[in-house]
């Protein structure tokens, strides 16, 4: 995994991603006691950041074994990402879900283009399902972040930050990353780390999943004690990935752990002074940027909104901490 | 009034106004059945595309005049534009805001750094509060709409527009544009017949303050009846303006009127589907594009949603509307 399989994705992906705006409001400047951009990954097709490391993976595999189609489990935003991406390549995606998974996540993935393969939780198991289908088929797994070629898609994010900021004349900053499990994270660490090193990552969790931020402190793999119950669902994983892990160890500086309250707070902020719509998920590093400031050492800030598919019950409530 | 001014416009707004993105979803190609793009204006700095006409209306003007300070009425969008390019160019901004304006408002104008000054709708004359301090101090007035170096800040939307659609592949397209006094829809009706000639602009209005629609129609300027009590009161305005309506008679196919209930159903979906918040008034284009495609006779449409100032609210109304 180097800076050169980004910048291939980053060819792959021109005029196909979306260039995310950085935003930045004097309010929230005010807030955090430093300036504070956004990069608003939110705004990307199919909004969040996954449409690019699912068209990096796709566009990287040989065009005899793209054709046969591409599988992944997700009920969430790498689901549509993969979806998306593969219906513009104009080849089959099958994505996994449980049964459970909220009726219009399965029914926007179905619009997207996508066969979707329910399963239920408690009786069948997933991963055999998926395997029988990609044997039958000859599908291809796109993993949510473990792969070489969905971390280089996403860190293409990390490639226009580095070019924003030096539009806007920064020279140096902390650029705050929601993280999961790191696919997002060490792809713009990496991106950085080559193009513009005074700028450096931390990745943002929220409290009681903060396995990232463990593991960084700790120098080893750190499981979270749940993987559910969690505001900000988008970003829960069991554990960094094996890729992933290594690539934040070299380049990312402390995790920051934030609260809900802060979340919700931070996504009504960035409705109130950016007008964009995150999910709670991807507001994590937005709510450390308001929110944590002191646990930051550069001068200047760069949070990264991840998502913006959010119920409108959920988003009435970040709304409703507004005075 | 001619596109050399628009071009000059663009040079000094350059690297100060956002370049705001072009956004769209299937989702949203679906409903209108031909492909929408979304022109997100409401990203612009202080949540609506007024700051672009302020800031060239205050470049343009000879320096010692500027040096003394502005003057503009308006308790909206207009205030926060002239308020934060004022500060930005360091010289001095009162804003003459109706004492039963809101709060929130108020507040936000002077956090934008500008002086308030408050008048009673029913005792007091604004105008002449406003030509008294004028004189006092020096202050220079920034019309909202119906002077040249505005419409000329208005109208680099559409130089971005014109550049965008090309990136995109679109050789013609009607641009459906949210229409007050004109300033915005009369200058980019006029980028665009010197850019790209194929593409054409259609004034937006809600029903009921259709008067753009209505002075089209008959080839004279028409008053609205009545000048207050719609959701869309950012882009009411009581007729088009002196400078705006023959530009707009030059440049502009027929306007489109949409309902209120379709404005909610626009914002509602520009949440969901493009993650961008719009306020009522904003959001009009975007409703004539999905609600109103069969009054159109371009292959693809261009919605530009102006503004995203809205108070929470009237934003949960909007969100009450989807399933």
């Amino acid at each position: 995994m180097n800076i050169d399989k980004i910048r291939a994705a980053a060819a792959r992906l021109e005029g196909r991603a979306r260039t995310t705006p950085l935003l930045s409001s004097p309010f929230l400047d005010e807030i955090a006691g430093k300036p504070v951009f956004v990069k608003a990954e939110c705004l990307q097709h199919t909004g969040s950041f996954k449409f690019r490391g699912a068209w990096a993976a796709l566009s990287a595999r040989p065009a005899a074994l793209r054709q046969k189609g591409v599988i992944a489990y997700s009920s969430g935003n790498h689901a549509q990402g993969v979806a998306y991406a593969a219906a513009l390549h104009g080849v089959p995606a099958v994505i996994v879900m449980p049964a459970d998974a909220p009726k219009l996540k399965i029914a926007n993935t179905r619009a997207l283009g996508a066969e979707v393969v329910l399963y239920e939780r408690a009786s069948e198991d997933r991963e055999q399902i998926g395997a029988e289908l990609a044997q039958a088929r000859g599908l291809s797994l796109i993993k949510p972040y473990d792969d070489p070629e969905v971390i280089a898609g996403q860190g293409t994010t990390g490639l226009e930050i580095a070019h924003q900021a030096r539009a806007e004349g920064l020279t140096e900053a902390e650029v705050l990353v929601c993280c999961g499990g790191g696919g997002l994270t060490s792809g713009i660490a990496l991106a950085l780390a080559a193009e513009t090193p005074a700028f450096t990552v931390r990745p943002c969790e929220p409290e009681g999943f903060d396995d990232v931020a463990r593991s960084l402190a700790t120098g080893q793999i750190q499981r979270n004690t749940k993987v559910s119950g969690s505001l900000c669902d988008a970003i829960i994983t069991p554990q960094p990935g094996e890729l992933t892990f290594p690539l934040m160890q070299q380049h990312c500086k402390a995790g920051i752990v934030v609260r809900e309250d802060e979340v919700l707070k931070a996504m009504a902020l960035a409705y109130q002074r950016l007008k964009i719509v995150v999910e709670p998920g991807g507001a994590v590093g937005l709510a450390a940027a308001l929110f944590h400031s002191d646990k930051t050492s550069a001068q200047t800030l760069i949070a990264v909104t991840t998502g913006g598919n959010v119920d409108q019950d959920i988003f009435a409530q970040a709304l409703a901490t507004l005075p």
